[in-house]
């Protein structure tokens, strides 16, 4: 070797740490190795890029100084030519080829005699899911068969327990919830129709959720801070013309002691207010107003921030302007006694048109609260939730809202496929089914009778066929099927709400007695033996389906997607836990071991 | 730079350099770079490996020198230390981690940003198929979503024209038949029984292939060699106590010139010879021994060997020593006349034990015929094929071995379940249906009515429940199905099966007058019925399933490997074409997009 091409070498050595550390340096991870060899004829520059975690290399200390000197160092991917020579191109290394079914080519990468392919065409072929996540010092790539989680139901199932996995459930918080309004402590659903209407299976959810979480997280003894039965000199700018006293007054229970408030009627205006300054986040009272007026409760925001939620008997539901918000009870309340249970952090969040708890935004203590106009006020209650209220906001709901069919009619109609469709004013069995186990969960809570008689009254529709305007199928004229929607001329058959809507009964046979108990039993009876025939319809092997559109009007097969598929594990092994037939355990198995990619055999 | 370091790193130059060359020589593909440096404290050894293409490099003349040096570069993977210095350790450049479910860790790539996922664990993972290939000068890796091929069927379907793409299947070359016998010209199993048997599906299988092999490859017309109509001069080797004459004889269809001979009974005796020298395969003759002998074919291999193919009065089907084999007739064919069909290269290769056509050891000539015993000859033929005559021995077959109830029982009981099994002597729809279509066609081929006595007698079966020993189950004991496996208590519904059986039907109808034609639409409309109700529960949505088992007794889905989907996709293709009702046609594509990895889509 000449004195000359030695120097060349240690040129390119030189050039080479510098490219390296050029890299290095701004946290960069990406490292280059280029090697150059030349002969008289040509020359050849082979490349191979390569990412590896900074924890490998401590950069030693001398190499401080080539770094400042590295800057002059031309992009390092793009070089083409080193001192003067010219290079005939370079290749990546590793690269190989891969052609997909002979249909389409994609860049893959060889090493080692082992092909890599691209995990963005894993994902989208395989309709799997993955990314890089920093783990300690180390980076991996978290490669994920399904998305969502499979959370366990409890152990023991009854019509006074948690439902499914329901504690895991935000209805208040989802995209398509407007609001809960003031008027009836409910959710209020925009999917169909953006002007918001009230779905019963959302007001259910919304019970059934708050119940589990009441369940399983507590339900905290609410603080009173004002009302009746304390005295009225927490009130404070109670200015002239403005009074706040107890008094008795008559309700439908007997004489009790009330606050009484006189105020302008503006929720600008100022009026009595009681300081709270609290981050718990959920207040309850009972209100009566007399005249226009109503309550305003100033909260302050992380990001320092006020924000002004005001209670008042306007009809409509949610006004924003600005940073005031106004809820609507409806003019109807005027002097009648009206139960809020605000949790004030939903509140804030869905006048923002938020639907996800945002930091920057969001809610982080309750200033006051400030009276306006004229009416009465008791039972003011602060704490960190009210579970149980929101059950028996959606229960009463519920009750009100019942039609003489015993059902919740969606007066949208649907299309759901070529001449098959919904028509205005159908029900859901699956309705039916969550209405009926909120009610029998408010029953337990409270007692009160008159929610069995909306359940009895909400059994009627599972026996009338889709055609006859119930909720009814039968699979081959023989299988009695409760529809989620209960579409003609042809059937669907959705699992999830079958599920949904056997459960209502199995809450309904064993709390109901006489006619009602015999009614739901007889229901629940025919249902399972019609779920234990055709539940393995649904079962692909390596996933499930979401109805039988497929089998009934030969479309292409409805698969569930993830979080569907989530949601009939956790049915199934409800009804493993209910009915403990071994073909809902084993089927409970192997649907978890599907989200896990695990497939059943082949033949 | 001081003249040591420009020493040490031109050294490590010139040891990269023999390093690569050393990998490249011997066609190996792995190209290894290697980066090492040093400060006074650490020294650092960075490694990338990756594979190119040989193509990429055209490695100059002056390598070649150090090529040859190079063997005694120490192997590349595991150098740690170099010119006395020890290094601290390496990483593989853009090697990460994969958490795969969060349940195990596999060891992936990483280039420019992109994770790559090792084909090996892809394929297994998700069940495809991939290997690299050389296409012209580059390689190329072929994913495959799955295997064997999609075959379309013919425009039009009718009874006596092809069979599905049966003219793809090769039956006597399968694994599991040991011979075509002489005895019958059909194939025998070995699958459940090593010793052989005749199974009415694969002899049914074996006569439609050749018989749709016939119509798109042509039946070629054989060419006389040897017979009553031709002169006995062309018989070589006529020795002392041999004689070949021609004769009058008479049959059953009046009385014909033959060839008598006589002639050392021992097949391994020396006897009168034709000459033939024919790379023509198949040679076809009527034989009638009067003697103990037989007739010997002498075959010439691609490596030049010698080969005796021997056809006696044998009962054992096929005995095999050294180069030769023995193919057995029976005694009861003692002085009665054969047809022998044989494609001498499919007996070689039997005799070999081989199960596919295989170079080094393969037919390529025959050479000559040799007499032994004392018996008639006529109508001696050279072709390459004689497909008609093979779809003429298994319709010959099936007339003869049908039972007193039209079928062709199984020996061979089964358990497919838990409890769920098939006794001895069971009947296949499958089989039915086969044989109707093979007989059908023999039927068109010949107009011989006595087929179709066999096919009439064929459909009593169907008209049996599985729990009386015949094929017909029912779903839901409503949907009338015809099955491949009649299991007890509970049923199977495979659909292939069921297709077939109904094919044999359709055939039958088409074919039949009278009660036969009647019983025979019946039947075809009602499976047609069941068909149409129960064909999406076979659709996954991403493939098809086999049977009904996890609906019917709730074990796991039965996925269809590749070739079973393959044949689904081929049968509905069929029934689109026979019944051209659009639920078959849009079935059709969707399960060969499933083929090539499309799915159906998600709610």
């Amino acid at each position: 070797m000449s004195m000359t091409s030695l120097k060349r070498a240690a040129r390119k050595i030189d050039w080479l740490v510098r490219c390296i550390l050029l890299l290095l340096t701004g946290g960069c991870l990406t490292l280059l190795v280029t090697w150059v060899w030349s002969d008289n004829a040509t020359n050849y520059l082979l490349r191979s890029d390569a990412a590896i975690s900074k924890q490998y290399i401590s950069v030693p200390d001398n190499f401080q100084l080539l770094v400042e000197q590295s800057f002059s160092c031309p992009p390092c991917p793009d070089v083409q030519s080193i001192d003067g020579l010219e290079t005939t191109g370079y290749v990546d290394l590793g690269v190989i080829n891969c052609s997909i079914n002979g249909a389409e080519t994609i860049e893959c990468r060889e090493d080692k005699g082992q092909v890599y392919i691209p995990a963005s065409f894993i994902n989208n072929y395989f309709e799997v899911y993955g990314n890089v996540k920093r783990e300690g010092s180390s980076r991996v790539y978290n490669f994920q068969h399904g998305y969502g989680k499979v959370y366990p139901v409890q152990p023991v199932y009854h019509p006074g327990g948690v439902f499914l996995n329901f504690e895991k459930y935000n209805v208040e918080t989802r995209d398509k919830i407007i609001c809960v309004t003031a008027s009836h402590g409910v959710p209020l659903v925009s999917q169909w129709d953006p002007a918001g209407y009230y779905y019963a299976i959302t007001v259910a959810q919304y019970g059934l959720s708050h119940h589990a979480k009441g369940i399983l997280s507590g339900n905290p003894v609410p603080k009173p801070v004002a009302g009746g039965d304390v005295t009225a000199s927490v009130w404070e700018n109670v200015e002239s013309g403005m009074s706040v006293e107890i008094v008795e007054t008559s309700t439908a229970l007997g004489t009790r002691k009330v606050l009484a408030f006189n105020a302008p009627e503006s929720v600008t205006s100022p009026g009595p207010v009681l300081r709270l300054n609290t981050i718990e986040q959920t207040v309850c009272m009972d209100l009566q107003l007399n005249s226009p007026g109503g309550v305003t409760m100033q909260i302050l925001t992380k990001e320092g921030k006020l924000g002004f939620i005001h209670f008042t008997l306007d009809d409509a539901h949610m006004v924003v302007n600005g940073n005031h918000v106004i809820y609507g009870m409806g003019q109807r309340n005027l002097g009648k006694w009206v139960h809020l249970a605000r949790d004030v952090d939903v509140d804030w969040l869905k006048s923002l048109g938020r639907t996800k708890f945002n930091a920057p935004t969001c809610f982080m203590e309750i200033v006051d609260v400030t009276l306006h106009g004229t009416g009465f006020l008791d039972n003011v209650t602060i704490s960190t939730s009210a579970h149980n209220d929101h059950l028996i906001h959606a229960a009463d709901w519920l009750v009100i809202s019942q039609d003489s069919q015993g059902g919740w009619p969606t007066s949208t109609g649907m299309k759901t496929g070529d001449n098959i469709e919904l028509k205005p004013g159908w029900y859901s069995a699956m309705g039916q089914g969550q209405a009926i186990s909120t009610l029998v969960r408010a029953y337990n809570l409270t007692g009160q009778k008159s929610y069995l008689d909306t359940v009895v009254a909400a059994l009627h529709l599972y026996q009338l066929g889709s055609h006859e305007g119930g909720v009814r199928a039968r699979f081959l004229d023989q299988l009695d099927w409760y529809e989620e929607y209960p579409t003609t001329p042809t059937s669907t058959f959705v699992l999830n709400g079958f599920i949904f809507a056997m459960l209502g009964l199995y809450d309904a046979m064993k709390t109901l007695d006489g006619e009602g108990q015999i009614l739901a039993e007889k229901l629940w009876s025919s249902g399972l033996h019609s779920l234990k025939k055709m539940l393995g319809m649904y079962d692909t092997g390596t996933g499930t389906l979401y109805d039988l559109r497929h089998v009934i009007n030969h479309e292409q097969p409805n698969r569930a997607r993830w979080d569907y598929h989530t949601t009939h594990i956790a049915l199934i092994e409800e009804m493993a836990i209910i009915d403990g037939d071994p073909i809902f355990r084993s089927t409970f198995n192997r649907w978890v071991d599907y989200f896990y990619g695990k497939r059943s055999k082949h033949n």
